[in-house]
């Protein structure tokens, strides 16, 4: 044993957090030849071509050698408060906003200017594992507040209030939703915003798959709600609506008050964000957004395959039809489920079929599955299970 | 008033950091017209030719568009650990490396892995005041144990040691010091080694400005100490050593058992580091390293300048001839040096010379002067300065 892993000298913060499963089974798929991969949040796309020739430009130009400002280049600024006007109907300016290494960076931000040590954050669940863990790394105590799976995982606004103690700092969720691709409507949102008002709550929102519903459920941004701009720590992202998660390039909104708290948070993480691609996003943002729909048009074909072959696994799973991201959650159906990381690792080693274990996003015996890969994965990895399961 | 600026809202890590004065002053500078700015450690040359060409070729060829691994590109890790080994002489694995966003989350990740609410950290100071931020962030206290001046503010061991208390995790310092420029020799580093393993200790570093150092004076990585690999944590970083700061591109090394650890950390901040800068890191490890020179060069030219400069000014100040990185931290003479805000506001508004206040290392009656700027960049702002002081 090595001596440095006691109580001395590695944190109890990152001590209490359990290793990624979803990076874990990353690893243990690379192991297995031709695999049917359908476990991570990454478009299979590379991002689009005048995106790519934007940053290569700048690069070449020696814009991007230098810092920006920690909040980001004003120009890429004034795009996003443009797109937060028109798109999230938040009635935004450049000093509220702030450019970040991925959502990722901008949420863990936000956490650490809210959570102080023994703080609670409530996270509806199903919910992002990395959530879970930034308020963990704050030495925040995460209370996973369970959602309404036959209703669509809609959030259990009773249950949520219910959970509110003293303690309690913030609500924060993904919306459309990772893992389970719902999207929160109208109704549930307003009334998350009064109960948050009525607690005198922070609500920290992931909006990373903002521009991926389907069937008319629109996208809905609870800073746009009457009253709550105040209180709303927004972030938003380039890397799923563009292909750029490589880039690791996204944003947040709040107001300049709470803002001058999030940038002493976010300066000591990263400085500022990657200046070749604060370019790239700005490309992004100031040409034509055909890209976007054609992503979304592919996403909802392939959402629709999804679904259509796990119709055909009907004794296997049961499924709620995702309204947005390119994400569903699929249920294990009996014993089978009880424990998602074995079903997960049978299903690889035995299958040639990678996804994600529902365990990781505190939804057991369910099963990630992503669906922003080609058709023809998608029918891989439904012919090996169908296999598998012998229908 | 705002209603969310009171205790209920905003955590106490970050309502306890203080405005950054190194941002303050760069906004305030950007108020002056034609200003000498000497405020900033960012390299005014733009990044090697050879490495921006290299940067947009991996995105021409749609190899950025993804995510990395979260330690980085394995090949990335591969030409790191050369040059660990040879380097600094630090016995390295590519599974001991993590790439990351800049030094600055490397130094966040490794102090998130290591302190817990109310842990104690040790810094010398007058030391980088972001690492003093860091450990606020993790809910920390900094130690901060000032070095000798007098003697090229040379680390006070028996200072250090006395800090010491049952709380006491790490011990986290810049080598080349910045603001100081000085550089610790093997003698106080065996020291400070000794101490560390003594009282069971992490040592985190941060070796940003290793390539600059001068008048034969080594740069040493604590970590290749006897004994020592299994509780340091070594920081370094692209951005300085090629002109990149804009990049955002760093790296670390931990044995395994403290790296697994410290990625629990990273992956929650950042996921992984921009894959684009990645590439043009690993174009910069395994190609010449003559640009290295060239900078080291350029810096070692504009030290003797800036030293030859403060030469005609010893009525206003004094200062440690720096032997590394490319800033200096000369001290002001007298009564007026008693508010280093106010002697730097009058220094910009009423000389035209942006220079940042010593109070922001823990180093009041002192100045932090950049020499990482062309020679006329210097004469100008020290030809104002002379008129200003009326020498």
């Amino acid at each position: 044993m090595n001596e440095l892993i006691g109580q001395p000298v590695i944190s109890k913060r990152v001590s209490e957090i359990p290793k990624s499963a979803i990076h874990e089974m990353t690893r243990l798929s690379k192991q297995i030849e031709d695999v049917a991969f359908l476990s991570w949040a990454k478009p299979t796309s590379d991002t689009p071509e005048h995106i790519k020739q934007a940053a290569s430009s700048a690069i070449l130009e020696g814009k991007v050698g230098g810092y920006s400002e920690p909040g980001g280049l004003i120009q890429l600024r004034e795009a996003v408060v443009k797109k937060l006007n028109k798109y999230n109907k938040i009635d935004a300016s450049p000093q509220e906003v702030v450019v970040t290494v991925g959502a990722i960076e901008g949420l863990a931000a936000a956490i650490m200017s809210v959570v102080d040590p023994g703080d609670e954050v409530i996270i509806p669940v199903p919910g992002y594992s990395t959530h879970i863990r930034q308020v963990q790394l704050a030495s925040g105590k995460p209370v996973c507040v369970p959602t309404i799976e036959q209703e669509g995982f809609k959030l259990d606004l009773d249950k949520i209030e219910n959970s509110i103690t003293e303690k309690t700092r913030a609500i924060m969720y993904s919306d459309p939703n990772n893992p389970t691709g719902s999207v929160y409507s109208l109704d549930e949102l307003t009334h998350l915003a009064e109960i948050a008002k009525k607690h005198n709550l922070i609500v920290i929102t992931d909006e990373a798959y903002e521009y991926f519903t389907y069937d008319n459920s629109p996208h809905l941004s609870i800073a746009s709600l009457p009253g709550m701009k105040d209180r709303v720590i927004s972030v938003f992202t380039f890397t799923k609506t563009y292909a750029m998660t490589g880039w690791r390039i996204g944003y947040l909104h709040a107001v300049t008050d709470l803002v001058n708290q999030i940038k002493k948070a976010h300066i000591p993480m990263a400085i500022c964000a990657p200046v070749v691609s604060q370019y790239a996003a700005l490309a992004a943002l100031n040409n034509s957004q055909e890209c976007v729909d054609i992503f979304r048009n592919h996403y909802l074909k392939t959402r629709n395959l999804m679904c259509e072959r796990l119709d055909k696994l009907t004794d296997i799973f049961s499924y709620i039809r995702p309204a947005g991201s390119y994400l569903m959650f699929p249920k294990i159906r009996g014993e089978r489920g009880e424990d998602s990381i074995s079903f997960a690792k049978n299903l690889l080693n035995q299958a040639g079929v990678s996804t994600t274990p529902g365990i990781a996003f505190q939804g057991e015996s369910h099963l990630r599955m992503s669906f922003c890969v080609p058709e023809q994965m998608i029918n891989k990895a439904f012919d090996r299970m169908e296999k598998y399961f012998k229908i």
